[in-house]
């Protein structure tokens, strides 16, 4: 039977999988993301002991970032410039080089999920979309024209830049590079800093919170569909698992477009075009096992 | 002599040419656009007169938009809902394949202008880059991974919302739209009107308007890198012609990002990394010339 193992490695937890090209996985596990020396050494460990049962035959590596992700750098396979400093200039990739002899694909946690979308979920049949996660941080992901979005180095659109009314939300934003830029206003840690509680989660489904979130996250949704014009934006992350949210983003980004884009989709079918992920939390996992499945691929045609 | 037909279609004027692969363009006239029965009667004639003298293989053509460029779509080669109110809904591609029985290469301006940039311009060998016009309005076109940009429709990021300082600037934007998207707030007109002049340029080099334009640009362009992670931004259009412009604009954009995107092409070459067209004003109409020449080449293979 044809396995592939994947990982995708978050800034909260580590998911690792071994799973077929059907999109069915099988023994996840979970695993803390603490220090990369007491976190790697535990997926180490879980894929030596699959692999003496299973023979897998490539790994998927969808990480947090910012990644290395040109090859011809001499830092291909590096975490760089994570504000978590313990993974500063990690050589993820290469740490699991070391262990495993076989082929490994490596991309964004977001370009993963947005893969496994693709193949089994949201985004089945299309070429040109987005994945966007709203969590403790916000990314884009996606796949234009058929290929995962990287260019220079890849997106960072978590950190642009979107109206601010002060006069409507003082609050001055928790970035540490740009204060006020989307996620310094809009992720999970921000909301918690400007309505001082706990955590987002305390906030009551009827809480105004909800209407300013959807509103900055409109914004940045209207800004990607007036730049990439997406077939489908798919929308995850634990702050978008709030009881109508996706709503409010729908309603809002609809208003704020005012009807320019003439096209059904955003006019009159904004619910089938923004939309949850299709595999709920297994996109990312899904992803990374896609990309192992197309890294043995590629193997297979070096060898030519 | 291998030879091809461009159109850089614009909202203020029609550039017709005859050209070769290698880039010269010869026979370059200029139509102003007015309705489109008097600016077609005057592309036709311009190429019905040159066919007869020299035989080109194919006529490419950029349009103004927003245009479809779905070819499974029956309004494929329209311009669709232009503010131009006469050339709302024209078919303005199938008007020229009514009169020439030729392949013909279909896309926006910015996009052409990107193609004549990447094939003879700032952008040779690159494959992820982006192209943006700041004139009477401002668009987006781009190579992604090779191919142009499109998606859904195409880019309208003219349109994108950036933040606005009402406190600063109280103007309330021209969009007819969005107020104060991007375009309401940048454009050749948005300027003229802010500033109550007769054009854009009456206005000195030392004029508080040209910081406040490249601020506004400076946003617009930070949220493209974070998105589309280019290689390189090419600024084109009658706006960005203003002495001094562009190096605002470069100085802004750093300073916005703020360091974020570790690569040295923006920390420290940023003035090699947001450039001026190669090409100053052909850009549109080498793009055109080669549109023809894809579009006859596909023709070739489409033959066997």
């Amino acid at each position: 039977m044809t396995i592939f193992g994947g990982i995708e490695a978050g800034g909260t937890k580590f998911i690792c999988a071994i799973g077929a090209p059907t999109g069915a996985v099988d023994k996840k596990i979970t695993i803390p993301t603490t220090t990369p020396k007491e976190t790697m050494a535990k997926v180490i460990e879980f894929f030596k002991k699959n692999q003496k049962q299973n023979q897998f035959l490539a790994i998927g590596l969808a990480s947090f970032g910012p990644i290395e992700l040109n090859q011809a750098s001499v830092n291909y396979g590096y975490i760089t410039s994570s504000p978590k400093t313990e993974w500063n200039n990690f050589n993820i990739l290469g740490v699991l080089k070391e262990i495993f002899n076989l082929p490994f694909g490596f991309d964004t946690d977001v370009n993963g999920a947005a893969l496994g979308e693709q193949r089994f979920g949201a985004a089945k049949g299309l070429d040109t979309f987005l994945y966007i996660t709203v969590g403790t941080g916000i990314g884009l992901g996606g796949i234009i024209d058929g290929k995962a979005l990287h260019g220079l180095t890849h997106p960072e659109a978590g950190h642009i830049f979107i109206p601010h009314d002060k006069s409507r939300d003082p609050f001055s934003g928790i970035c540490p590079y740009h204060k006020s830029c989307l996620e310094g206003l809009a992720s999970g840690p921000a909301i918690k800093v400007r309505w001082q509680v706990k955590s987002a989660l305390d906030l009551p489904d009827d809480h105004s919170a909800w209407n300013l979130e959807a509103e900055y996250l409109a914004y940045a949704i209207a800004n990607f569909i007036l730049s990439f014009s997406p077939q489908k934006i798919i929308l995850g992350g634990g702050v978008m698992r709030r009881e109508g949210l996706l709503k409010k983003v729908q309603l809002k980004t609809k208003e704020i477009l005012n009807g320019y884009i003439k096209n059904k989709n955003i006019l009159t079918n904004i619910e089938n075009y923004l939309v949850a992920p299709g595999l709920q939390d297994e996109s990312g996992i899904c992803g990374a096992i896609a990309l192992a499945e197309v890294a043995y691929q590629n193997s297979l045609i070096d060898r030519f």
